[in-house]
């Protein structure tokens, strides 16, 4: 998550006062990891504030998540951990604790998402920032407005468009150096190429029910059954539809006396939840990939 | 549910003291119903102390259940409602309010959903009678005989096992005078005729996820895919296999953590609750079918 | 709720199409009462499409709410109940289904729970609508020109300023015949003469905790106890403050790697669910008074 | 929690497998520990499995669980990590995973609590052993000799009953080497004398209400004030009766057709979940004490 490939200009710490750091570590399990970091971290004076770690049986991968106060700068803890991450194959990414992630929303015609993720954003709970939101439909524009988001409208019906908007979404994750890309009911299916291209960066959102539906219109199906949890799913996008790693679900209780047109917006407030937890814990460098599914430092 | 097709014995009122009946109507929509029943019961001098009905929009049938406290027999209620029942084609029950339902439990080796429902029997919390725990296993005696609640093993291995256990459950539901079978993790399918015979009042119990998983061993499938929440639906046994109507469905929340074998322990503490609150809603006569789907009276 | 005391402008019916209306009746507990209402409905023609009804163990009571459609207007629907009113006593209301109920809105500094009520409103979840919001702090200002809402601030610091206010809240609900009073975090306690004149019709909302805390600073009091769950309740005002009849509850769980701050956000959310909840159950007369406590017909 | 102060007879490793041991840290917050924690275990060639570490903002201590795997005996990991626990003056406790925890249960009239606790021993849910249920009535007597766990039946009514009832306890606690003690529904108070004894080890629960109620009867009071959530709390023992460092926390959700008897049965239903949860996470050594409050890391 969240990589810092450079230098970051509020790293440099002139005034002796510290910093604090996320560090997330993936590497195949094996023993003297945490003795290799914790050493690293004492040399450049760090206290650990927070710790979770967790061996995947699965996968026998090792995950960890650490937060780190220090007065070094990001790039003298980099230089301290340099030898356990070629000794142990550490994949490691250093991140200020509270960075706003560079995110991309991408939008349609519903509005519950977006909403919910700007005024999070704009109170402070939500450490995203948002260069651009661009959607296929206008609707949009005037949250965004309100939010001072810029906004794109770029229709995907008519020949080669969708190709020309997904050429739009590469050409503003490269402009905005975006970390996270959202799909807040874009309601389009990505192509396999570009699915590939945001691998681990993309979060979606979509209905779910107990037991699953296949097909058209499950609103009216789950009311056909008469389910009485409907719910959301939270997961990064690969190129299975709507199969990615979940990161976040929840559910909510409902009864027969609900419509299906009523269980759809129950189902879109635990939508608007799921994805902003999904988001927060992206931002906070809380998920991390174990092969099909995800690990979460809640 | 639990038909009162012939007098009971409790509902003659020597004493002068007042009785409380359930009564459920179903039938098709038309104005006048409830001026019609209401009146019925002021001829008998009844109070409605409970009373709630709905309105399907897919079937446009009409569901009622109410709690109804008269100085009068449970004949002398039904008589007076006999020009309603004949003018609008109800199809009526009544029942005692807090009458215990007559029950036979199929099990087989798990003990956790019956252990509850017997507890909650014997507490005075579940208006359950069980004349016959049947199962293919002989796990269940002990906690059976604990209890005081007959228990029969008949195997379902071998050659035309299975066929007698089937023809034993029709015996023991004619013998007991059966109104409710409940499938506490029994593990067999039953054929479609048993199925057809016991249509809307047999229960099973199954896990559930977000999103389902077909096939072999789901709580694998759910491990590997991360899942955040799983659950269990309760529902009425159909020749579609874990497809009938469902009556309560529960989620409890997981993490990343947690094995295969946990998830399945966290899965079975969900069947617990969810069968649990499905037979204590079926026998306060407060499930309703309404097509492939039920009304729950809450 | 939402008395209809002239002739609504939209309940004639020219057109021939039929209304969906909602009556609320409250009376004391008497046999008789559901077949004298049936029949009046009967007489316009009318479908009960929902009900409830419920009789209060405590005060006895009778508490009845029913959707009917029918073709009549609303004036015909109360001139046949008017022999059942009489006889009975019946405090009886009719409203459209679905009709937005005039709400003022009074906060102050927080955003959260106006910036929810808005939204729903704005997408049609939430049948309100709002002739003015009254702050005693600008903040809100910015939100309301947004969604089109009325804003007026009316500081509540200096002699006289909090009387004053109040003054305005009266003239505010005179002017615009306001039904519903709303404490989106309005941090103001009301004089008890207010509060008495708005009583049934004026909703607040809190923060609570397992167990309860008093005095100053509850979420620094709930980190120190290292509470597992903090929640919000919505709750009628009365001069007693903070323990009017309660309209909803919800928790959150949280753990102990929260700080108070944390506590509070989470809280924040807890209250908005609540209030929103709360607030749509009052609009749609679902939320009947008996005594200390609140009849909810979800 | 769980002490190892002599070498547990299991801890031998003849046959070169390996073990899984928890260990639990609290100290002062101070850089290094986990460098010096880290470096022990890597001695003794053990795996880092889990590991949660906390530092808290309000008394600057730090505390550590961690799970390691390693082929080495509890007596060498211990020798191994004597140089840190001099140094950085670590309270320490070393246990092998899943060891059952001796637990004394004290009970009184009430099976539910009791009932849930025992099944979940039997069914291996929950690493308990039980020596002893000690009751001041006779009632729980079926239900321990169900589970073949010995029952002492000691009244509390009568002069110095309840000091002799207390001396037992702490009888048992040395006599079975108690590590945890039950107050399962005991309904008695403890004297502050034997609350001081068993700090950190004796677990109550209760029911819990939004808002708190004092005083007697309080599922009384929560139906007079309608509430809609009602839930338990499960906490250790202190002399401040039902204010001690809460543990666990749940509610569920009622309505204003319960009574107050039903809300009785609803909240006796959260107790059960609450005290199973709280007791679960004591047996894994997960609950550490902050103050006043307590660390879960669950």
């Amino acid at each position: 998550m969240n990589a810092l490939s450079s230098p970051a200009p509020n790293s440099a710490d002139p005034s002796g006062t510290s910093h604090e750091f996320v560090l997330t570590v993936v590497c195949a399990e094996s023993p003297g990891i945490v003795h290799a970091i914790s050493g690293a971290i004492l040399e450049v004076d760090g206290d650990i504030t927070e710790s979770r770690q967790f061996v995947s049986s699965t996968t026998h991968r090792y995950y960890l998540r650490m937060q780190v106060r220090t007065p070094a700068a990001a790039q003298e803890l980099k230089a301290a951990l340099g030898p356990a991450v070629e000794r142990f194959g550490l994949e490691l990414q250093i991140d200020e604790v509270g960075r706003p992630v560079r995110t991309l929303i991408l939008g349609s015609t519903t509005l519950h998402c977006v909403n919910d993720l700007l005024f999070r954003m704009e109170s402070g709970h939500l450490p995203i920032e948002v260069p651009l939101i661009l959607a296929n439909h206008p609707t949009l524009e005037k949250l965004a407005g309100f939010y001072d988001v810029p906004f794109e409208h770029r229709p995907t019906r008519g020949e080669g468009a969708k190709a020309a908007f997904e050429d739009r979404v590469r050409e503003a994750v490269e402009e905005h150096d975006i970390e996270l890309v959202v799909l807040a009911r874009y309601m389009q299916i990505l192509s396999p190429e570009l699915c590939a291209e945001l691998a681990g960066r993309c979060i979606n959102i979509h209905h779910s029910f107990l037991p699953g539906f296949k097909g058209a219109n499950p609103y009216r199906q789950a009311h056909a059954r008469g389910v009485k949890q409907i719910g959301a799913t939270a997961h990064f996008v690969t190129t299975d539809l709507d199969e990615g790693p979940i990161i976040e679900q929840e559910v909510l209780r409902v009864d027969h006396t609900r419509s299906p047109e009523e269980l759809m917006a129950i189902g879109q407030d635990a939508e608007i939840r799921t994805l902003r937890q999904a988001v927060a814990w992206f931002a906070q460098s809380r998920v991390l990939l174990d092969g099909s599914r995800t690990i979460v430092f809640r």
